[in-house]
């Protein structure tokens, strides 16, 4: 008898998001056998190098033989080609799931070529890092954070269950929602906070009144926060967009309506409005530490992680008012 | 024979940046006596029963009596008034400098009102976390951090140089440059990456179609970054826009200028465009980071932070490059 919940997991793609997984499920063991495929050649060597999974794939269609868990960690805009890739080879009655930040256009992209007879349920781990590739993963990256399902209409609640059980084990806490309305809930809390960083960090680059090496010099005055977001994966990021179009276009309708009217305001010299809005945008981040999903130290926690200083690690935001000078 | 820098070190306005300056020179022992002035007397008792400082004082003139150096914390704002209030009192050969983040406006609203008999040089730290108040201070703020000299022409050199040896000891590299100068590389570095984190935390917490408790939910996809530097003091903040208009108005019309071009390219599916610019921003942060002004860790060491695990302190950005997948 095993007590393992799947018996062969296949990932395909091993980047961060494939290889946290892979290290994961390995340590809370999960899974029996891990199956490994991914495109580049260089990649799939470097997985076996670090020793990820069980069994290393050149062909697709070969590694998702047998596999009762199909994990699907290629960028958004690769799912269709792997749909049709995968289909003919899928055992019957196997969870086929993916981690794509966009969830409408995946449904599109695979359901169609899918099997009846496989349980499909797109997924979202809301969790990463700037970093990309199979050296960045780590097993901790889900703990404490919140995976998404979006399983369509008529999907069988017990292999949603099973999946759902698979993330919590992993540390995370699972929802289910409508893929709509996961594309609009992340096109403002992780699609546009993407899009802005990229150009701010463009705008930044290509000014001829300061130059780069200033930039960079002076960046601790906040620039800097944006350049890690802005650091994130090229082709993971392109398709988010490509594949989450409409929503990402309403909330920077949005973002750049209320820019425009911030640019009034400093234009004519209105410091209320100014004053109005910096004050209400105090409390959401006590509210997002206050609901575990942000460190609850200054600075990110720059300061400890320097380790220049041991003031600041007793520095707990709810112990501070702003009492002004 | 007195081996202190300064005799008598006057602070108008002890917030993070007050306090954490007589926290510092108190440390380093570059000055013999802390004189404390700040407008609330809530803040001046918090800062006595912190012992910031040696003295503290109700009446502004009578703080810089006696004092060598004489250094304005308030919000930008403030600093006409100050000048005002202090001119008549300041002893002869004293250096007045403060630390707000504009400069051109400094000197305007400061150099009409103060004697020939001081030397004024306005100063910039380049430092600060989102916390404000007395409490928030600490003594290694400045460490391995930028403090930029303004001096209008014709300063005295001795003098400049006194000043850049006291911030030398508190940590920081010491640059002069012209206030204008000044004031456009600063609204690039600081204010414009201030404004749009304000901006996109107001825009995310009107939405109709997503709620406020799933923006803080799901803020781990990137939004929580944004949410720092919106945490930041909303009267500091409010004076930086009205004092550094034209240079914040200057970068927010190229910002918004290349936002409109990616708008244009996520609407009409140009994924060269999006991938050319998400490529060459991401190099930017690995420059930041060889600078030592950037934590040279993942996710700004957050997951050191929080204790989860070990893998992520050993990740360092330039042993990894993008294998894709």
């Amino acid at each position: 008898m095993s007590d393992f919940l799947f018996k062969r997991m296949t990932l395909i793609g091993i980047g961060l998001l494939g290889s946290s997984i892979a290290l994961a499920a390995r340590q809370k063991g999960l899974v029996e056998h891990i199956a490994i495929h991914t495109r580049s050649q260089a990649t799939l060597a470097r997985a076996e190098e670090l020793s990820l999974g069980d069994s290393y794939h050149k062909d697709v269609a070969d590694s998702v033989k047998d596999a009762d868990l199909v994990i699907v960690c290629t960028p958004v805009g690769a799912c269709e080609a792997v749909a049709k890739a995968i289909a003919p080879y899928l055992a019957e009655g196997a969870i086929v799931t993916d981690v794509g930040s966009v969830k409408a256009s995946i449904i599109r992209q695979m359901q169609p070529y899918l099997p009846k007879t496989v349980h499909f349920i797109p997924g979202h781990p809301i969790a990463g890092t700037e970093q990309s590739g199979p050296d960045s993963g780590f097993a901790e990256l889900f703990i404490n954070r919140w995976c998404i399902l979006t399983p369509p209409e008529g999907t069988d609640a017990a292999a949603v269950d099973k999946l759902a059980q698979f993330w919590t084990v992993l540390g995370s806490n699972v929802e289910t929602m409508d893929a709509n309305h996961h594309d609009h809930v992340l096109a403002i809390t992780s699609h546009l906070p993407h899009l802005i960083a990229y150009n701010i960090v463009g705008t930044a680059s290509d000014l001829e009144m300061v130059t780069n090496s200033e930039v960079i010099k002076y960046s601790a005055g906040g620039f800097r926060d944006s350049t890690r977001l802005a650091a994130s994966d090229p082709t993971m990021w392109r398709d988010v967009f490509l594949h989450n179009k409409e929503a990402t276009l309403e909330m920077l309708g949005r973002f750049t309506e209320d820019l425009t009217a911030l640019q009034r305001a400093i234009r004519w010299g209105d410091g209320d409005t100014l004053y109005e809005l910096f004050s209400r945008t105090r409390s959401i981040r006590r509210s997002i530490i206050d609901a575990g999903q942000e460190v609850d130290a200054s600075d990110f926690g720059r300061h400890i992680v320097e380790g220049g200083e041991t003031r600041a690690e007793q520095l707990k935001s709810d112990d501070h008012k702003d009492t002004g000078s």
